[in-house]
């Protein structure tokens, strides 16, 4: 393992102490920030998510504040799914395209009120994204960074956690709406949300002075559970089949490529960015598409920084973006950004490590 | 020192398996690539820089190329520096900034043809900005990610060994010029520029294919030299002057804070971004400026994630963005981006590693 360079472009997280605290000992970089990823214990961090309740230093996942009369306006320019009827509390998942109906990020739109959203974005820019269509379009809205950093707790158990610091009135949330609200005084939103298919939520911070005090008051109340630290995890997320924007998407992929298709809305204004190239793409079908793909051998595989091709009849087909060992199907998994021509159920092969490997074509989710 | 987990959304340059054989042992991210940063002689690696020839992957600073008709016209909005004059073969250091005028990227411009920009980009993402303006203002222009990644040759000896490897002409090129060429059938842009004071020249490689190959080259052709690697240095850095965008600079700062009002133009076309704020913040003056500091105390500091507060007179003046320790100086130094009432020779305080420790503002560069 190579090892990361200390440097002031790379900020740490409100979490940053608790999580050296809990013995973080591998990180990776996101918008910037440090995010743990592992603490030297991958087997317990695992089925602690499956089977527990794990705890997260997710700041990283920072938010793009719209204030402003236009805030509204802008969210729906930026994203071509409906928002008409999003109400005040409620989160939805939206694929941001740029003109060309390329994906350049996948964040939650969290509306607060009519003049305040908060795009909670994944690892790209899109605060000068945002801010370049407001003042182009000479919109009446602030574009901003706030002081919010999400921690999430998740797991079958976590609802139980959070119940127990909250109040059972979380038990109620439906997925992706949230609530403003304060724990032992410090100022949060609660979504029912989280980068895993193991439930859960994720406690926005809305002052960076109180994350030790935070990450504490959920370990505390955790512990009668199990909770312990985690991260976003490889092999339950690809076994779960969530998309990581970046990781497996390019710079030309677009949305109906990697199974967002179901959050887009054709009938969006066309001042939407990117609705006249997605109308196109829908009506003559993409060119590739996200299957699941299990390679042959047994051996456990690392991830790695690459894609990895993937071929059949010995021509290149798409690429295998990220492979992992899977705990629950101990084989190695992936997904296959492919030639539409591809199926479900076909033999191929994918080069991981310089080694040709035979693999095949499955549905999506694996788990 | 903490791990980096390898992931797919950290790409590795096309020079990564050369310096994993040269001893990498730590990388920074940039521009969602691995940029190594120690080889594990620190002082070997400084001081070759200073007294020899040192040898980079800094493929991550990208290419955002402009391509078309309007290709010059975009550069020029996007640029608060004034780019009529350009000629094919000259590059030009450019402060981007938003529409408020603060400081979102410093590339080195070049111009390769009327319709052939590139913008050679710090640490931001300039493909969405450019994208975006393009795209708002119906420009007849295409962004884009070509295969281009620099390596830098630097040091007191870096000229000698380029002049080897691609004859005596190099030793007419001015400073930012360069010219399209081959290196033994590999296609390539040889550009005097670096990002050190120890004079030298950026090779950008246009075949991600031939990474190991052009390495090789100069690998060989540096040995009577003493070549070995390094990479973008800490101290020399600092030393030099030499501002980190995104490090050094934060969400708010523009260009005349950072000591980059020189390379604005304020006569600059009015549709030029930002133009009208960089006028008024020019008329007004920067509430803040980048100073030297230097530590009192001698005990070696490390660089860490975070910038560290200045005080005086009990009350908080500014950052110490990094915090480095000066081989040549034998004390830690650092920049101050600091209320523009203090003056170099001022004493202050900086809280550096939770110890508030005395300094003194000086001028810049230091060496």
């Amino acid at each position: 393992m190579f090892g990361i360079t200390p440097s002031a472009r790379l900020r740490p997280s409100p979490f940053f102490e608790s999580t050296v605290k809990e013995g973080v000992d591998s990180f990776t970089t996101y918008n910037h920030m440090l995010m743990p990823t592992a603490f030297g214990k991958p087997d317990e961090e695992y089925w602690r998510l499956i089977n527990g309740v794990s705890q997260w230093d997710v700041a990283c996942e920072r938010q793009v504040q719209l204030k402003g009369p236009d805030a509204g306006r802008l969210a729906q320019i930026l994203a071509p799914r409906d928002l008409s009827m999003q109400m005040d509390g409620q989160g939805k998942y939206v694929p941001l395209c740029n003109h060309q109906g390329v994906l350049i990020n996948d964040p939650i739109c969290l509306k607060l009120a009519d003049d305040l959203y908060w795009l909670s974005i994944a690892d790209s820019n899109i605060w000068f994204w945002a801010g370049a269509i407001a003042a182009e379009r000479g919109l009446n809205v602030e574009v901003s960074e706030p002081d919010v950093s999400p921690m999430a707790i998740q797991g079958p158990m976590a609802e139980d956690v959070v119940a127990h610091v909250c109040g059972d009135w979380v038990r109620a949330v439906k997925y992706f709406w949230f609530r403003e609200t304060e724990i032992q005084g410090i100022p949060v939103v609660v979504q029912r949300s989280g980068w895993s298919k193991q439930g859960g939520f994720e406690i926005y911070l809305r002052d960076g002075t109180k994350g030790a005090a935070l990450w504490d008051i959920f370990r505390e109340a955790g512990a009668p559970w199990g909770i312990g630290p985690g991260g976003p995890n490889w092999s339950e997320r690809i076994e779960s089949g969530l998309i990581s924007y970046g990781g497996d998407s390019d710079s030309t992929t677009n949305p109906y490529e990697v199974r967002m298709g179901k959050y887009i809305d054709l009938h969006v204004p066309d001042d939407t960015i990117g609705i006249t190239a997605l109308r196109r793409i829908a009506a003559e079908g993409p060119k590739r598409h996200s299957l699941g793909i299990v390679l042959e051998a047994g051996a456990p595989v690392k991830p790695g920084f690459s894609w990895n091709p993937i071929f059949k009849d010995g021509r290149k087909v798409g690429d295998l973006t990220n492979v992992v060992f899977s705990y629950r199907m101990q084989k190695n998994i992936g997904f296959a950004l492919i030639d539409s021509a591809c199926a479900v159920g076909d033999a191929v092969h994918a080069q991981v490590g310089g080694v040709m490997q035979p693999a095949k074509l499955t549905d999506l989710p694996f788990l």
